[in-house]
C-alpha cells in the first residue's frame, strides 16, 4: 500500500490531523513537518531498515519523531519511559538500536546514566536537511515498523515485531466494529510508547481522522476537550475512566460528536459502567495485547449489560478459540488474525512455540467463550498483575530481587486495590542471617524497576506451598501465616 | 479470515441482513436459509472448488444461491442474463462449469435452448439435506469465489478470477472513503451478476449491514424505499439516477438515514449533479472495473463542484498512475491494489501481459491525474461504448457481424444519446452483390448478442480511413460521407 501519511496528505490535505493545546495541524501540515524532520534525521544518518530507539512522552516532538522514522522506513523501538536504568539497558542492547532519540520533555535522569548512543530531539532540530532524502513509497504489509517490549512469563522482556500489516488489520478490525465517520477524532491520552497509544496514531493515518494529543493525563483538561471540542472517541484504562468521571461536574455532558470510550487494560466494575450509562457515555470494553497490535476482541455498549464481565466478541478479521479446557470450559485463549505480530526480536523460536500448527497464537491468558461467542478473560495463565492499566509480570519482579543475597525465595502476587485495581505484594523467604527490612526492599526495587512494579508489602514466610513434584503452588500462598517486614 | 456469513451470524444475529418487498431476514435467518440451501446443493453434488454457473435475477433465490455456493466453497460463474445464446454457450464452455443453476424468475428462453447441464433452482429446493454438509470454515484471501466475464479489446470474453481478498479489500477501500455506520443499509438495484451488484452483497457480509434487494429497476418502488425506509446508500449508473430524479415529486425527500448515491458506469452530466445538490442527495462518483472487483477511485460530494468531470481520488488501498503520457498528460491508467483480480480464466498469459513488472494493472482506459491526485477518465483506450451503464466493446460486435457474408468491413462507434449516454452505431462496407438492409442487420444482431449491443444505425461507406501502415483510423470515420441503409 502507498505510504499512509503521504496518502492522507493527498486525500485529506486540509483536514485536521493533529490537535495540541494551542495549535493544530492539517494532514498537509503534518506531512510537511514530518518530512522536514525526516530529512534532518536522514542527515543524522538514519536509513531505511535502521533500528532506532525512541524515548518519548506524548509530545508534539515525540509524535513527529515516530512518523518521521516511519517515513524513512526505520524500525522504531518504543521504550517505556517508566522503565528503570537496568531495563532500558537491556532493551537498548537487545534491540541493537543504532541510537536512542530522546524527547526533551521526558524524565531523562535514568537514560542519561546509560552508556549507549543517544541524542535529544532538540539537538537534531537544527540539523540541515538532507536534500536527497525521499520518504518510502510504500508501506509493505510484511515490513516491521515498530518494536515494543513485553515481559510475559519468562521474565525476560521480548521485543514484539509489529508490521505495517499488523497495524492495518488492527485498524480495520476496529473500524468494522466501531464504524468510521469522516468527522471522527480520537483522544490520545494513553502512552504513545504503548500499543494502545501508537494504534491511535496509526488509525489516524489509515482512517484520515484527527488526533487530540494529550501530553499528560490531566482529567480536567481532558474533560474540557470531551465537553467543549468535537472529540468523538477516547481510549482509556479503567483507572483513567474513573478519574474522568470523578472530575465531571453535575449536568456536564460530552459533546454531541462524542461516540464512545474504548476501554482496555483490564475489566471495569459494574458501578463505573452504570455511572457511564447514566451519563450517556457508551463504553466499548476490549481485549488485546502487544502481540496482536491492539484489540482483537471488543464488547459493544449494546451488549454490556447482558454480558457483564465479558471482553466481547472477536473482531471481524479475528478468530478466537479456547484450548485445554477444564470442565467449566475455561482454558487458554488462542487468537488467529492478520494482526498477530511477525515474531519476537532475536527469539523467533520462542515465538514459533507460541504459534500452533494451524496459526493460532497462544495468548497465555485464560478464559472461556460463551455460546454467543463472547469472551470472558479469567486472568493471565501466569498470574500477571494489572495495576492502573500497567501489566506486572510476577516472575520479572522476582528475578530482579533474586539478585539480593539473603533472599532465598520470593513470590509476587496481586492484591486488590480500590485505586489501581491491583497492586503487587511479595511473599519472601529470608536467610536467617539476613537483615532486610521492607523499606530496604522497596528502595532496592525503586532503583531497579519501574515504580509501579515494586511490591507494596513484603510478607515473610518460611516456605512456599508446593506440589509433590516440587512446583510452587502460587495460588495457595494466601493460606500461609506470614510476618510483615 | 473466518467465513464471513458465519461471522456476521455470530456478531449480528438479530440485525437485518436482507430486506425484500414483503419480508426481511436477520443475519441469523439469512445464514439458516443459506446453510439449508447449501446442504441441498451438496446433495446435488456441489463440492468445494467446483465451478458452478448461475443465471439469476435480483431475486431472493438468486441471492441465496450465490451465498450458498460461496458457503460450499464453489467458484461461481456469473452469467449476464441479457447475453445471447452464443455468448452464453461460450462462457459456459470456457468456464467448464459443472452445471448452470437457473433462477426461475429469469428469462430462460435463450439458455434453455443450450445443450449444457443446467437445473432450475425450483427443482433443487425439494432435495433432501446432505447431513454431512459443512460450510467452509475460512474464506482465504487467495481463493477464487467469483468469475465474471468481461470483453475488453480482443472481443473474446475473458473470465475474471475474483478472490475473497479482492472483495475484502474492495469493501475496505470503500469503507475508508464512505465511512461505515452500524445503521447503514444498501439498496441493491444494479444486477447481482455485475461486480457493482455482487460487491454490495459482499459489503453486507463484511460490514454487517442490511441490503434492500430490488428485483427489477422500478423508479417508483425504489424512491418509496429511499423516502420511507431507513435505506442509507444506493449504487446506481447515471441512467438510473436520472430516472429516480424524474420520478421524485416536488418536496419529496429521501429519509434522514440516507447518506449517498454511489455512482458508477460512466460520467454524470453537470445538470443532473446540480439537481442532486438541490435535492440534498450527495453523489459519490466512482471508477472501477470487473478486474478490480468494483471501485478503485471515488469522487466525494464535497469535491464534486470543484472537480467536475473527475472520477475522484484513488481509494486508500489503491495506487494509481498514468503511463505513456502525451503532452497533455493523458495516457493509460494503471492501478495497483490488493483488489486487482488474480488472473483471467484459461488465459493467465494474457493477464500477465496486462500487469507491469512492478505490479500495476494496465486498465486499457485513458485519462489523466491532476496535481491534487484527481483522475479524469477520457475513455477506453480501445473506444469502448457505454450505453445505459453497460459496456459495449466495438470489436466484439464487429467480430459477430464479420460472420455475415457480404459484410466486408465494419466499425462500431458510440454516438451521443440523451437517454443512454451513448448508443452504438455501425459503419459498414458491403460487397457490391450483397443485399442487406439495416433491418436485416438489426435482426441478426438481436439473435446473436445482447440487445443493447446491437447498433442503432447502419451507415454504408466505401472505405475506412487508414494510416499509411494500413491500420484503421477509427476516430476519422466521422469525416466520411455515408448512406443510411
Amino acid at each position: 500500500m502507498e505510504n499512509w501519511l503521504k496518502k492522507q496528505a493527498q486525500l485529506n490535505p486540509k483536514k485536521t490531523a493533529l490537535i495540541l493545546e494551542h495549535s493544530d495541524f492539517t494532514f498537509k501540515e503534518l506531512d510537511d513537518s514530518v518530512q522536514l524532520y525526516a530529512s534532518k534525521l536522514s542527515t543524522y544518518g538514519v536509513k531505511q531498515h535502521d533500528r532506532i530507539a525512541i524515548f518519548i512522552t506524548n509530545s508534539f516532538n515525540g509524535y513527529i519523531a515516530i512518523l518521521a522514522l516511519q517515513q524513512i522506513g526505520a524500525e522504531i523501538v518504543f521504550l517505556n519511559t517508566r522503565l528503570s536504568k537496568d531495563e532500558l539497558v537491556f532493551q537498548l542492547r537487545d534491540s541493537n538500536a543504532k541510537f536512542c532519540l530522546k524527547d526533551d520533555n521526558a524524565d531523562l535522569s535514568e537514560i542519561e546514566q546509560i552508556d549507549y548512543p543517544q541524542v535529544r530531539i532538540s539537538k537534531t532540530l537544527s540539523l540541515v536537511n538532507d536534500k536527497s532524502y525521499q520518504p518510502v513509497e510504500e508501506f509493505n504489509n510484511d515490513d516491521v515498523t515498530s518494536i515494543m517490549y513485553t515481559s510475559g512469563t519468562s521474565g525476560r522482556p521480548k521485543g514484539v515485531l509489529q508490521t505495517f500489516g499488523n497495524h492495518f488489520y488492527s485498524a480495520i478490525g476496529t473500524s468494522l466494529n466501531l464504524g468510521i465517520n469522516y468527522r471522527d477524532s480520537w483522544v490520545l491520552a494513553v502512552p504513545l510508547f504503548h500499543i494502545s497509544g501508537l494504534s491511535i496514531a496509526m488509525r489516524s493515518l489509515i482512517y484520515g481522522i484527527g488526533v487530540y494529543l494529550i501530553p499528560k493525563f490531566d482529567e480536567t483538561y481532558i474533560n474540557k476537550i470531551l465537553i467543549n471540542e468535537r472529540a468523538s472517541i477516547i481510549s482509556l484504562v479503567p483507572t483513567m475512566l474513573k478519574r474522568l468521571l470523578n472530575n465531571l461536574a453535575p449536568k456536564q455532558k460530552y459533546n454531541s460528536n462524542f461516540r464512545c470510550v474504548l476501554l482496555g487494560g483490564g475489566p471495569i466494575d459494574n458501578w463505573t459502567l452504570l455511572r457511564c450509562n447514566m451519563l450517556a457515555i457508551p463504553v466499548i470494553q476490549s481485549y488485546g495485547m502487544t502481540e496482536t497490535a491492539s484489540n482483537v476482541v471488543a464488547l459493544n455498549n449494546r451488549d454490556a449489560q447482558r454480558k457483564v464481565g465479558s471482553s466481547g466478541q472477536a473482531l471481524f478479521p479475528v478468530q478466537l478459540r479456547i484450548t485445554q479446557k477444564n470442565n467449566e470450559g475455561i482454558g487458554e485463549i488462542e487468537v488467529k488474525a492478520p494482526n498477530v505480530a511477525k515474531s519476537y526480536l532475536n527469539m523467533p523460536e520462542l515465538f514459533r512455540q507460541r504459534m500452533t500448527k494451524d496459526n493460532y497464537f497462544r495468548t497465555g491468558d485464560i478464559g472461556f467463550i460463551d455460546d454467543e461467542g463472547f469472551l470472558f478473560v479469567k486472568g493471565r495463565k501466569d498470574d500477571m498483575i494489572i495495576s492502573g492499566g500497567e501489566n506486572i509480570y510476577p516472575e520479572e519482579v522476582e528475578n530482579i530481587y533474586s539478585k539480593i543475597k539473603g533472599i532465598l525465595g520470593m513470590l509476587i502476587i496481586g492484591k486488590r486495590n480500590e485505586t489501581w485495581g491491583q497492586v503487587p505484594i511479595a511473599y519472601v523467604i529470608l536467610d536467617e542471617k539476613a537483615y532486610l527490612t521492607g523499606q530496604d526492599l522497596i528502595d532496592y526495587g525503586r532503583d531497579h524497576m519501574a515504580h509501579y512494579k515494586v511490591p507494596k508489602e513484603f510478607r515473610q514466610v518460611d516456605h512456599f506451598p508446593q506440589t509433590s513434584s516440587g512446583k510452587v503452588l502460587r495460588r495457595k500462598i494466601y493460606d500461609l501465616p506470614y510476618k510483615l517486614i
